[in-house]
């Protein structure tokens, strides 16, 4: 008889180990077989669900995905509203060794996408998602009539994302110049920019 | 006897062969191999002056930043100053073909610094020269009296850079959705707000 093998428990397995190598070692060291050694199983039982490196990027990006919109769903928004937009923006940023794991998938992902095409549906997906995110945060302070009520919406959703993701790199790339305080007090003061 | 090469003559042969390969088919493609054949050399000769792919990187890299500071030094700036601000932003926006391939190249670059020590050092020198130029955008409207004077420098500085910085990636990654048009609008409005 064929043994039974529980699909989703195997995948959370593989998610958990995934995840584990991704923050102790890096994302250049989440292969198949660290992977696989780690969630020990074979790498052919691993190569059943991601049989390419790029299927497993792609599954450390919706890991992602998914930890980011769970830490948003769990803000406590009971709080000035300014208040709870910047709470929101701070848990995309990298400002912890967590979410700078998760900004190094992000980029590594991002820069692969360019030349993968498999990789670009869920590339598009992933900036679409987080576009609509800042879409909101630009919505809710006019709509708070905190925001000038002459903002040119797409103008300025456009301008605080590439602010954010422009941070976002430099904070990776330059962990002792550009500080978490720095950085805090950098999308305070465009957010009041924005307000009236 | 010996054969006497010229090697900084070698030295251009080898990155005018790799700027084709990287406009023509992108940074992927600059491999030891395809550059060789591209410039009618053996890959013994090219290994001679690169003996890793990453050298090859910081190659391009360097071609990528002796490029932009030579545009740069071009601007015509006798306009209004803050036209002659936007014309130097525009030189390191991937708002053309050319330009895209130099975006693409720092990506690459910047993603592969963060898992190569050897590169960091070529990658802080980079993000430095980059800053300066920023930040002598921001001392220029302060000294001109355009600026508000009770404006934070530093925080400014960052600020623009991050904007510029994501920006970029934005086009790379989203080039059917974020036009040039759009940018320059998003960096005029940004310039301006930035002025008394």
């Amino acid at each position: 008889m064929p043994k039974i093998v529980d699909h989703d428990k195997q995948r959370k397995k593989i998610a958990e180990a995934t995840w584990r190598i991704i923050t102790r070692e890096g994302i250049e060291k989440a292969t198949v077989r660290n992977i696989a050694k780690e969630a020990g199983i074979s790498v052919g039982s691993l190569r059943h669900y991601f049989s390419t490196q790029s299927e497993l990027l792609a599954f450390s990006m919706r890991l992602v995905s998914e930890r980011v919109k769970k830490r948003i769903e769990g803000i406590d928004f009971s709080c000035p509203p300014l208040e709870g937009i910047k709470r929101l923006i701070h848990e995309v940023l990298p400002l912890e060794e967590e979410t700078k794991k998760e900004m190094e998938v992000w980029f590594t992902f991002t820069q692969k996408a360019l030349w993968e095409p498999e990789l670009q549906p869920l590339s598009n997906q992933v900036y679409h998602e987080f576009r609509s995110a800042i879409k909101l945060i630009i919505e809710t302070l006019l709509k708070l009539e905190l925001a000038r009520p002459n903002l040119n919406v797409d103008l300025e959703v456009e301008r605080l994302y590439a602010l954010i993701d422009g941070l976002a790199i430099h904070i990776i790339m330059q962990p002792n110049h550009l500080t978490p305080e720095m950085v805090e007090s950098i999308v305070d003061h465009h957010l009041r920019s924005l307000c009236r």
